[in-house]
């Protein structure tokens, strides 16, 4: 089973990498780029059946390790 | 309008920061992990109103700046 995992960062916590990102797109002519922001994306392989108890283990991992609660938002997806 | 962007490692590409995250989980009891891969998930803000051009204009971002794409896929969601 696989999941896939977002994690971004919070509304309003700074992003200077999005930033950044803007910035460049900008600066190589693309100017419809209004804001940036750069998230992690994160595909676990699983054993185990079980969609929903895979899905809240996973949500587990994130609280532990995956995602720091404090700044970052998190998302699983299996399937 | 909103462009959700993910970059993944090409397939037998070494992902040593996927490994590292596969073994901290292992070591935290998360056993039923087989394997994790690390990616970049960027979301853009662009002004506009036709998909289609901004879709093509987010692929040209990716081939230009955002995405390595000797080592790297990406793939561009509009919406």
């Amino acid at each position: 089973m696989k999941a896939r995992v977002h994690i971004t960062l919070k509304k309003g916590v700074l992003d200077p990498q999005g930033k950044a990102i803007a910035g460049a797109l900008a600066g190589l002519g693309f100017d419809e780029v209004a804001d940036a922001r750069q998230g992690k994306f994160i595909e676990l392989d699983l054993k185990g059946e079980d969609a929903a108890a895979a899905k809240a283990r996973v949500e587990a991992m994130c609280q532990k390790l995956l995602a720091n609660t404090v700044i970052e938002n998190y998302a699983v997806e299996i399937g």
